[in-house]
């Protein structure tokens, strides 16, 4: 076959895949945000007949021939192509060495340990997941049996899994260096505490829903959501799905005690929907239209949410929107809100977090990680594990489970390893935003004040999404900022605001 | 292969065929209440491909070598595989007769045609849709020229795509004794009118949707309709989707100058509802569970909305719930809602017609495809056609194409020779609750009346929904009411209520 012919009989099956993801996707928005809860079982069969489909065809022979086929002629492609010839091959590579039976018990396990999962963290009852636990650590650890490689730790298959490239010699000493200026930071700023009124929202105080959702909208709307190309409903669990070209939808959750949660969640989601409604849509299904990793795509996140929608200058133009939003009260200045959406302070939940602590979350959950995969930590020692580690990094005892190993719905659905792509967002995050200041020739605060964020928008959419999967997230970044990823901005950032904030 | 390995793998590949589909409704439902505009490129390629992998699974050559092998064998099979292998066959027998080509080109037309109708629509033009219209009739008749049977008038083969076993020798009899009822019952009802007092909706009245909203789901709900396993949405033109086994969408409109629009709509789509709630679920994703055929579905939503949403002793009961929802008024008793529900006139709009000049509506729309496919009428005569019978049939001069041949959807959908699915509709609808009301041995009024809607939907689930597609559609109703499907209980139940009402 000639290699034109071969590359369209190539990209046309890679569409068909991706087709298929899309519809699961879709399916999977429409499971969180409208099925009726008697949907749950045909749902459920639905999404892994599609996930089946999609996998037969990645492993498929004829498509591997193809794809070798391409491989040995690389030098005759197109940039565009040799990246999607690139990206399907790595996943084949990886989907070929997993046996059918394998597959299919990930598929049944993890339909149902969620629902125990669930139970468990109700009831506040380890004992009720830890036998779960324990089949979902060893069907993680027949993963890495199948896809070790020589040089790599067992729990490096894992990592590598949702940030490729990135294993325990990579994280180690990223984390041990954030925390060697994290912990100290948390210190100073519970030292200075004492020093400062503590604002806090009153307990007879209710914002509405529909006021929390307008005043969403109008945050989303001026970050440069189109919603002409998007929606934004409601869900349990926040998420962002972009389904499709031109249909990018969030959700977010609405607490009438704390409109700080939709409001995150709102700027959060926006972040990754702006990620979506920028990515290349001339390479729809395929993966030089898509996004390149956690990793990135939290960065986007973490960007909005952060350096832009928790800065000094965004409440002080977003105030009078909050006030609007809630003519009852209370009546927060600009101030008062920027200091309520930059508590510091240690606590139980990853996803209530600050910007500091947030971090130490995440190495928690990474060290517990690598002690069950790099040193067989056994699975009913995690909660003393957990804990142990949580009272010596955050200085405070976790009180039971729930607040502790048993609230996060990662394990549940099998994704060890993916925690560590939350913290590389957070320091992608800072080192773009650097970047861009240092383009505008401004500060963060003086770029929300002038209304220049969409100048932000429009760099982050050239450097950035119309990328796609083009570059590794490490050559994107280093391209993007023209220096390696660093912990250095991030932490300049937060010991900067948070210093400015606690007076040090 | 064995008998039984040879079914296994047919009903494999049939349920394979179904997903798509499944996949397709539920885009489709999307589409019309979720997605936003700049989804529609996407979406209208997505929805052609799921169509496309649903045509080629049923023209693929080893799955007619699976289905000749078991029609062969038919007697070996029980009743529900024999079901399921003649449904297939049916529908695969007419598909392998239609060029590739052919259905792309109609894949290709239908998903432009549509806002081209819009365009005409709306601008009140029928010369922006007539070339249009000229190329879907085209495509139609290379249809029937590709499937005209021996004994067939071409346009037979367009009425049993959607009623099979009905052509114009069964509907041409039918509907001129329809015709020489109705009109005159029409004419008579016109005469008596001078005598009652008109009962109207004032101009200054409001009804807010939130209030209509939550008066539908009240309804919906009394009627049986589970809400554990189904949703009630927005859309511009109200429709009903049993999606997934413990997923069925319904929808309705709002007009807040009309909640009869409403209340209508959420009657209708409730029966539709009812019907694919009671569909067999352990017979989902293949002919054996779903529903027979348009005729029959519209009898489900035709017997709520109109035998029981019209009835004298539905406003009884509903009439406070009415009053509760719209506490502000206008205050009407229970006999002026009841007489505002059964308003009969000659009016331009099909779907905003009465129980009897519906039928009137369907009979022109008929009487005009039957022009164009067996007499071959030009397109360019429709709107002299379709104004001229209008004026006959009732006595008004049709005020503009938007109000005349404009109005629906369906040609622009190449759906010609659906229209008398409708009609059916409500000839079964009728004859199904004589008989219903034969077992309950009360009147219609008495079973509302008494809360015995619940045996009577019982009933419905025993003799018709659990079904599916065991029987034809006529086989289906002499088998639930003894005898075969007749105008006759249809014609008697119009008589008498309008007789009442009217007092003659």
């Amino acid at each position: 076959m000639e290699a034109e012919q071969t590359y369209a009989e190539f990209i046309s099956r890679v569409k068909d895949i991706y087709r298929f993801r899309g519809m699961r996707s879709h399916l999977g928005w429409d499971q969180q945000t409208m099925m009726p809860e008697a949907g749950a079982g045909a749902r459920a069969s639905m999404l892994a007949w599609l996930a089946g489909q999609a996998h037969n065809r990645v492993v498929d022979a004829e498509f591997g021939e193809l794809l070798s086929n391409l491989w040995q002629r690389l030098d005759s492609l197109s940039e565009d192509q040799r990246c999607n010839v690139r990206e399907m091959k790595r996943e084949r590579d990886k989907a070929i060495l997993l046996p059918e039976e394998h597959v299919i018990k990930v598929a049944e396990m993890t339909s149902s340990s969620l629902e125990v999962w669930k139970k468990a963290r109700v009831s506040n009852d380890f004992s009720i997941f830890s036998s779960t636990l324990e089949e979902l650590v060893e069907l993680a650890r027949q993963r890495i049996s199948f896809l070790q490689k020589p040089g790599q730790t067992p729990y490096d298959v894992l990592l590598d899994d949702y940030e490729h490239g990135m294993g325990v010699a990579d994280y180690d000493p990223l984390f041990e260096g954030l925390r060697e200026r994290l912990v100290p930071l948390l210190e100073k700023i519970m030292a200075s505490k004492k020093d400062l009124e503590d604002i806090v929202i009153p307990d007879s105080a209710v914002f509405d829903v529909e006021s929390q959702r307008e005043l969403g909208l109008r945050i989303s709307e001026h970050f440069g959501f189109d919603f002409s190309a998007g929606r934004l409903d409601d869900a349990a669990h926040p998420f962002c799905s972009g389904l499709w070209t031109g249909d990018t939808r969030i959700t977010t959750r609405y607490d009438v005690k704390d409109p700080f949660s939709c409001i995150g969640a709102v700027m959060h989601e926006t972040g990754h929907g702006l990620y979506e409604q920028g990515l290349p849509s001339e390479h729809a299904f395929t993966p030089r239209g898509g996004a390149i990793s956690l990793g990135v795509h939290e960065s986007q996140s973490r960007l909005w949410e952060n350096q832009v929608g928790r800065s000094k200058a965004f409440w002080e133009m977003a105030g009078d929107w909050f006030r609007d939003a809630f003519p009852e009260g209370p009546e927060f200045s600009d101030e008062e809100l920027y200091r309520l959406v930059n508590k510091a302070e240690p606590s139980f939940i990853r996803v209530e977090a600050d910007e500091i602590t947030y971090n130490l979350h995440i190495m928690l959950r990474y060290e517990v990680e690598k002690a069950l995969f790099n040193d067989n930590l056994p699975v009913s020692k995690i909660p003393e594990m957990w804990n142990d580690l949580f009272e010596q990094w955050f200085g405070i005892e976790v009180p039971d489970d729930s607040q502790g190993c048993l609230q996060d719905i990662h394990w549940s659905m099998l994704a060890f390893g993916y925690f560590p792509t939350y913290t590389l967002g957070n320091l992608y995050a800072a080192q773009l935003t650097e970047k861009v200041c240092e383009e505008l020739d401004m500060g963060i605060d003086s770029i929300v004040e002038s209304g220049r964020t969409t100048e932000m928008l429009d760099w982050l959419r050239r450097e950035v999404h119309i990328q796609g999967m083009l570059l590794s997230p490490s050559e994107l970044i280093e391209s993007a900022t023209g220096k390696p990823p660093s912990p250095e901005p991030f932490l300049d950032y937060v010991e900067r605001k948070y210093g400015s904030i606690h007076g040090f």
